[in-house]
């Protein structure tokens, strides 16, 4: 089988490559050829080397980019290409153009092979909003308050629609907020939540653009990549009429993050975060969940990580050079 | 003041336009056009001749045709014009373009006016489905399963940012079951809970596609069009975050619309309701819910019917030939 990662020079598609390379196969079949589609190549060499690695320059609001990398063995797609939540807000058409509408474009050429391509596509917290209950339930109503959750809750929609009319086999994974991210602050409003652990461990200060009692929905890189997986290769049947899951994460708030710090880093490194509010970011982040109720995602057999310390631990392994 | 009304030649559409030439006003201004755009013109003549009506047949997905008719004095847009439901779910293709891409486009253009005109946009019980509880509340998530709720529910999502970034001043109004529709029965799934009062009335059989317990949820002619008025006249400060509003209606069984018409028209008339399941229309009716909480709407100042005896009793006063 191919697979198509959209989004796949970025950190997690990289990172999901590498895991589906380790283990050969999805969904009990051979993986022959995984394509990492993205505006840029992947930086990981000993991936895009990789003999059944293809890394593919391409914008995927072309739709003829999409039917150049989606043929007849693509039987998996992992849509991970995204204009993130800051960048979305500054600029609207854009967001539109890569959110919605490629997201719209890859669900139709995924229809047009009729083979029923399974198609997982990561959500976000970003589809609630407005007054919710401290734990957002399955049957919570999305009211998104940013143009990058609105995008994000039309995608879903319409996959959900292409599913039930039996256009593809589509999933739907809604993600905590990934934390720690490796590498540089991005425009996400959610930047500060791996920001405020990485800089710091680097020996470098961070500023935290929220106040500290703000909660925050965490799941690792490692358990995302896993959750991704194990979401594609959930069995249609169990998913009902309803192929949307609320993935598993950690109810933190920044003042625990900064604690866990302290006791994996010490109280020096902890040291290093600068409290200074930016509204924007603060506006956009109050209105995602704090946590949320993931009772059917774990019948279905998804787990998150167990206590942020040991994020930080493996994140600490991970990145050590 | 313009006001433009889409689906402007359907049955409410031009029943707004009289209310509002009635009225002669609309926040507080006075009206000086009325744009009824349609694919087809208005078959009232006492509509289209009137000197402050321009009726214009032109096709909503054209962006030349939305930008032909909203200008800058175009103060209140009332969106109505829809693939309805059973269409939609048969037509996947049509209903995208009219229910999703014709929306975008007037929001586009309404958009680039830069003057942020009112946009009432009707939207529908569609958007619920799967398993609901008896009473929707106004956090119950939407969960549509069909296209055409699909399709309203990201309607719904784009009015609402484009509200909430200041692009437009939109509210969305959830329609009731509208009942009961004068002319002939049309391709939307609902159309039996017009067609089991209109018929027998004129003293012909019907055919009644559902269970008789099946429970619908309903709003007359009246009522919508006065609800179409007091949606665009709602102060947008109260609106708040979620510009959405599910409207009041009657919650009645088959049976009990039956009943209701033993009551105004006689046994005789209710004998010619003829039960013949049709699983098609079933499967889409069983998952609109049955009732609603209208709490919301109601403190904004709208209303809906008394009871169905009453509305079966409009119905007849006002299409008395």
């Amino acid at each position: 089988m191919k697979i198509l990662i959209t989004g796949g020079a970025g950190f997690i598609g990289q990172r999901l490559a590498k895991a589906l390379l380790e283990r050969g196969e999805l969904n009990g079949k051979p993986i022959d050829e995984i394509v990492l589609l993205d505006i840029t190549l992947p930086g990981d060499a000993a991936l895009t080397n990789h003999a059944r690695v293809r890394a593919a320059k391409g914008d995927i609001s072309d739709r003829a980019v999409l039917e150049s990398y989606i043929d007849d063995r693509t039987e998996a797609v992992f849509h991970l290409a995204a204009i993130v939540s800051g960048q979305a807000e500054a600029d609207f058409d854009l967001g539109m153009k890569i959110n919605l509408d490629a997201s719209r474009a890859l669900l139709e050429v995924c229809h047009a092979k009729g083979h029923k391509p399974r198609v997982v596509f990561t959500s976000s917290v970003a589809v609630y909003g407005g007054t919710l209950p401290d734990v957002v339930q399955d049957d919570t109503a999305l009211n998104p308050q940013s143009s990058y959750g609105t995008q994000k809750a039309i995608a879903e929609l319409l996959l959900c629609d292409y599913t039930r009319r039996g256009y593809i086999d589509g999933r739907v994974l809604r993600l905590p907020t990934i934390s720690v991210r490796p590498g540089k602050p991005n425009a996400a409003a959610s930047s500060f939540a791996s920001g405020i652990i990485r800089e710091p461990l680097k020996g470098e200060r961070s500023t935290c653009p929220v106040d500290g009692a703000t909660r925050v929905w965490l799941l690792s890189p490692r358990g995302a990549v896993e959750a991704l997986i194990a979401g594609c290769e959930i069995d249609r049947a169990k998913l009902g009429n309803r192929p949307v899951l609320n993935l598993p994460g950690l109810s933190v708030s920044v003042n625990e993050m900064i604690e866990a710090l302290r006791e994996v880093a010490g109280e020096d490194t902890m040291k290093l975060i600068d409290f200074q509010r930016d509204e924007r970011i603060e506006k956009i982040v109050s209105t995602w969940p704090g946590a949320w109720n993931t009772a059917r995602a774990e019948q279905l057999g998804l787990t998150g990580d167990k206590n942020f310390a040991d994020v930080i631990r493996a994140f600490i392994d991970e990145n050590r050079s």
